[in-house]
């Protein structure tokens, strides 16, 4: 079973994969998705649609954990951000794979069993259990490798389709 | 000429089109793409993005105007608003056609003269000025008249492409 993590943005969308095989999680790939700021609003969101449909299209995964957004300081930030979210779904619904949404406490939580936990501790914990040499880059990558494993581990444990 | 104005959200979407012949801009239809509560939100997306598409592809507009998000008191609701604001840009986009954005400041002091205008002055000079025997329902349809009206009414003043 295949698990792709997502982590949201307009000018970085993080994704990372992890391949489940029985009770082992292996790492597969992670990368982001881009967009200059050069670039106009609506293009960037079509770059993010067709990007990420042709990740989906190339990894085939079989399930898709998006972080939710859920507090900003600036609500423009959020507003952006939440256009760009609204895209990654929309992309995600027109690949027919289904998907689950994970907080950033909750991702947090599962990985370090400490949901204040800070990012580079997160991402200490992620190299470690995927036996990476390396933290993977940039954040948002680390972030959705992060998110993939939660979902991948909440499946284990209720062994049902979320 | 004809233009299509729309109110974002990702329970009504406002749309509402007029047309421009010489210096006179004519009603044509307004309407809303509602979704259900009891939907999935990612197919709430999906049926803004499909209805948007067939709208257009149904009327044609030559430009397509959309309200600027701005300011919300609820970061939760904004975001919604957000992920459904930036399918409907997809949308746009993917229709390769022309679009502009407005604020609801920019929108009442075109229509009222009045940046603080409230919704009712609004939709009561929108009613004068389209001829139209009622006032347009829902708000969220009368709003997106609006916004095509200050579309419009820019594109004149302007004369040139915006």
């Amino acid at each position: 079973m295949r698990i792709l993590g997502i982590d949201p943005g307009y000018g970085i969308v993080g994704y990372g994969i992890l391949e489940k095989q029985g009770n082992r999680l292996n790492y597969v790939t992670h990368g982001a998705i881009a967009t200059g700021k050069q670039e106009q609003f609506e293009n960037r969101l079509d770059i993010i649609y067709q990007e990420l449909r042709r990740i989906i299209s190339e990894y085939k995964p079989d399930l898709i954990a998006v972080e939710s957004l859920y507090f900003y300081k600036n609500v423009k930030t959020a507003i952006s951000v939440g256009e760009a979210r609204g895209v990654i779904l929309l992309a995600i619904k027109h690949s027919n794979v289904p998907f689950v949404e994970f907080t950033p406490h909750q991702v947090k939580l599962t990985i370090t069993g400490y949901g204040r936990a800070n990012k580079g501790q997160v991402q200490k914990v992620m190299k470690m259990l995927l036996k990476l040499d390396e933290i993977p880059k940039p954040d948002d990558a680390a972030d959705a490798l992060a998110i993939a494993w939660s979902a991948a581990v909440t499946y284990r444990d209720t062994n049902k389709k979320l």
